[in-house]
């Protein structure tokens, strides 16, 4: 799959595209992600993206023509699945998107900045509207790196073991039971008795029973879905 | 105030750390990130920071002798308001977390990696443990340099004009209204006359007349709280 993310500060895309799993995948040739400058579709020689907001008010807005300019090409070059727009007032990412973007061969992702976007850019360009969550950010560049991170882990053959993914938090509606590796004692904080045992029956009744006591402590509104 | 970060890729934070509103604080003096590298604690000559976990499974988890040696000598140093634990099945920040966070004076925040961290940290180590999503991640890298953005640019002094931050989305209860910027028209795409207007009370009323009306499309939930 290939992700196209349109940034003013592509600078700031660089390390998380470059580490761990995301550096794997692009090199296993699974996904690709290109990240676009907007600066260099600006119409003027100071490759100022931004101006002041019509009707007043504080912050700059991000005008349309840059936008345009570097989507449209994309387009000519070839189909997009969808165009997102990364946006505190979008749909809220969860594991149900994630798995269905996996499925998706080229997704474009829009980073906003300074005090939003120009309207029509959403309305003309964007076929999706996405947050990460219920907070407020400098731009849209971490979210993208999110939204890359969260879906290019469930492409088949990214993850080494093809079953981690599959068992993660919320895929199977409940949260992950706690885990423990060695030492077994650790200043007197002990591993439980049960995970020593080697009584694979009792280990996996341990853990589902943990899985639910976790998620009816912390997440019930996961057990009324 | 002053954050700092254990993980096992210091790397991937490079980048995020070092662009806008960021960069920016830390170079007013006004933030210190300070990025901790857990190999840096392995007690064993091959670095390794995890092992199998106990019952059997897939993943690696992280051990808590690094995280130990590295949380302590910090501790040593200074006092922490929280040690934060990043992690899907943690509280879902929110702007109202965010706000609180942002006057603190010292935080420090663990990432997780592989399959999880021993419990055993969680219950010695950790006073606060938080989640940006409902969505799994390669590991806690991203999630911190997001709970780091949304704190910083609430911090006096970050962001150049101090209103930006007091309405942005959330902190009003409402969703932002549209924004527009030139030109006017774009191949036929208007921007609303009243924006054109000059009639500052019309356009108030506009803009929160939009503001509530996208809330109510977009997110009901936030007009019940």
């Amino acid at each position: 799959m290939r992700f196209d993310i349109i940034t003013v500060l592509p600078g700031l895309l660089e390390s998380p595209f470059a580490h761990s799993i995301l550096q794997r995948a692009q090199k296993k040739g699974v996904c690709e992600i290109v990240v676009h400058n907007l600066r260099d579709y600006a119409n003027n020689k100071h490759k100022s993206v931004d101006d002041y907001p019509y009707g007043g008010g504080s912050g700059m807005v991000m005008q349309i023509e840059p936008f345009a300019a570097c989507i449209e090409q994309l387009q000519e070059a070839r189909k997009y699945d969808e165009v997102i727009f990364m946006t505190p007032d979008g749909t809220t990412l969860n594991q149900t998107i994630a798995n269905n973007l996996s499925t998706k061969g080229n997704l474009m992702v829009l980073c906003g900045h300074y005090k939003g976007i120009d309207q029509r850019i959403r309305d003309v360009f964007v076929t999706r509207e996405l947050s990460i969550g219920d907070y407020v950010l400098s731009g849209g560049e971490l979210p993208a790196a999110v939204l890359v991170d969260a879906v290019v882990r469930l492409v088949p053959g990214v993850l080494s073991d093809e079953t981690s993914a599959l068992s993660d938090s919320f895929q199977g509606g409940l949260l992950d039971a706690p885990v423990y590796t060695r030492p077994a004692d650790w200043r007197g904080n002990k591993v439980p008795d049960v995970l020593l045992s080697g009584n694979e029956g009792a280990i996996h009744a341990w853990r589902d029973e943990q899985a639910l006591a976790r998620t009816k402590e912390r997440r019930p509104d996961l057990l009324d879905e």
